[in-house]
């Protein structure tokens, strides 16, 4: 049922090697997150148009995934040489169903009862409807400041939900000390297979770009999750000899209320501190102190890409002004990193014959 | 630009020839719908997962189409046999964008300066997004009760939004009399495009399923728009050699508060009848008086098929038991199907050994 090609995990932070059979969380040595290290072949993508079409590089054979038919999301051209990836068209509207897609599966693979996680919205909904498909019971915690649409969504599909005072850290909190003593924790980065998922992201943008990567990449940052599942990728798809070794420049977008990769990045730290008081209405991008956030760092410098913060009166237009000229349903992280993309070609950052891939990372529905 | 291959309009009732290298609306001498007559040859599929991949039996050529990766929807299993196809899906998160999508794009080849169509909702929001694409101003009419996050999402492309007290029939009127002079109307057949991006769902379910048929298709109708498009799809299918006599079994699945389509199938009649006093909250079920009724009825008829009123009250819990049940966000017309195809496996009308189709038109989402 699993892939014979995963080797095993590791950690991201110190290398300690863990066993992929059994239900693995965080390091047991240090507590930061693992990866999954595969004997890497290169392979021809094939099958219907979802996630899966990269079987080879993920963990669980397709049979056995718990699977709504997520991935191989559109690039759309928005002119001037920029294509947007939009990720609204995943099942439950967002990016978050790929992760979901591969936690889940492993999940009930290896033995899981239950699923919970903190989320601000949109992983939520994407655990919600997983934990439906794989017949296993959900517990989410959101800020009881998180609109109404992500709730209902989650109770749509059966869920518990919990609203907590506070931010996803606090919601994070609350599930530790009150959530259901059975339920596996599929948090951001707290196991190892959402990041699996969310790497096919650059696989698909090499595929749906005829074997060629784009020169930026423009990513709304919440929890970092696509991003380190994209840096990951590359190095993967460089291993298969599929690239060599340049990088498309990685650019993290978060919302000023919320910055604290781009603080890291600017204070050229190696790990981001916690953010004291998070605020913005870009939901995705509240959350204060990512786990993975020194692996965001390392991805940003090694790619010679770069961090920028986003003011809060920006993000709704420049939302409205990408959806207006392109028809797509932007949704504010997704403003957030096309008023980032103006920024960065206005100051030179990005070369007009740049090929640059913005994300929109989730509908803009469930903000109405 | 246009494909070579359309040999003109007809009239659906009529018959009567009308030339398709200009802007129609419905036939000229009889008011009735226009279909789309090509000159069929069989071909394979190709291209990226869009309905683009159907491009000899489309008006226009793909590459002059205003798209947004709409179509190739996935098929989803819900179990005993039964598939769900997940219109919600697509661009603007229903069935609608197909349609819409080659409504505009024919609309301008063909010179429209602007576009305006009167919707339950769903319709309004796609024609919005890919008025936005096409660059072109947008004006739409909704009954004043349709929830806030359709009209907010129309607003969110740009366009000019009208909300009319009634249903949309009365919509409908208030538009004739004071919508802009210059836009075109693409209301529901009554421009012969949106019925040609709705076939390919029919195209789509012989692809997806090896190239067979399934034996019942259960399809939620308000416009009936996908009912007379998967119907003529087979008549396409069956000139190219595709497939045989045999077709599918259709049903359509109307809401007791307003059910033209059954009453008319029940009563054995030829045509639909204004329904009095619509009431529905699965509001794209809300058609007073579909012009394609007629249309519809036959093709229930030629098909063996059926039509099946679901209770109000029914609807929204059956929504809710197959999201849980699949993880699939349904919408209350998909609920709809899906309480009716209960009631027709217990009736035996479906048999315990037929591959049935059930149609999930839109999200969830923009009801909350």
């Amino acid at each position: 049922m699993l892939n014979a090609l995963v080797k095993g995990l590791s950690c991201f932070a110190c290398g300690a090697p863990h066993d992929h059979r059994v239900l693995q969380t965080v390091c047991t040595k240090c507590g930061m997150p693992l990866r999954v290290d595969y004997d890497l072949r290169s392979f021809e993508p094939n099958g219907p148009p979802t996630l899966w079409r990269y079987s080879p590089v993920l963990p669980i054979d397709r049979k056995h995934a718990v699977s709504l038919a997520e991935g191989f999301t559109p690039l759309l051209a928005a002119g001037n040489g920029i294509l947007i990836k939009d990720e609204a068209r995943n099942p439950t509207g967002s990016f978050k169903a790929r992760g979901m897609s591969l936690a889940v599966s492993m999940a009930r693979a290896l033995g899981a009862e239950a699923l919970a996680a903190p989320s601000a919205g949109n992983a939520a909904g994407a655990l919600a409807a997983y934990g439906a498909a794989a017949g296993l019971p959900v517990t989410v915690a959101m800020p009881e400041d998180t609109p109404p649409a992500f709730i209902e969504e989650c109770r749509h599909y059966g869920a518990e939900v919990h609203l907590v005072p506070g931010n996803i850290a606090d919601a994070g909190k609350w599930l530790k000390s009150n959530g259901p003593r059975n339920a596996f924790d599929v948090s951001t980065l707290k196991e190892p297979y959402r990041v699996e998922g969310k790497k096919t992201m650059a696989y698909e943008l090499f595929e749906q770009l005829d074997e060629k990567l784009p020169d930026v990449i423009v990513y709304p940052t919440g929890g970092g999750t696509g991003l380190v599942g994209m840096w990951k990728a590359f190095d993967e798809m460089q291993s298969m000899n599929w690239i060599g070794g340049e990088r498309p420049r990685l650019v993290s977008v978060q919302a000023e209320g919320c910055a604290p990769v781009v603080k890291g990045f600017v204070e050229d730290s190696s790990k981001t501190e916690p953010w004291p008081q998070p605020v913005t209405e870009a939901y995705g991008l509240r959350v204060p102190s990512p786990i993975g956030g020194f692996i965001c760092l390392r991805a940003l410098r090694e790619t010679r890409g770069t961090a920028i913060a986003v003011a809060e009166r920006e993000i709704v237009p420049a939302a409205e002004e990408l959806a207006r000229k392109t028809g797509i349903d932007v949704c504010p992280e997704g403003g957030a990193a096309w008023a980032a993309t103006r920024t960065l070609r206005s100051s030179g950052w990005i070369k007009p014959d740049d090929k640059v891939v913005v994300f929109n990372t989730g509908t803009g529905l469930k903000y109405r």
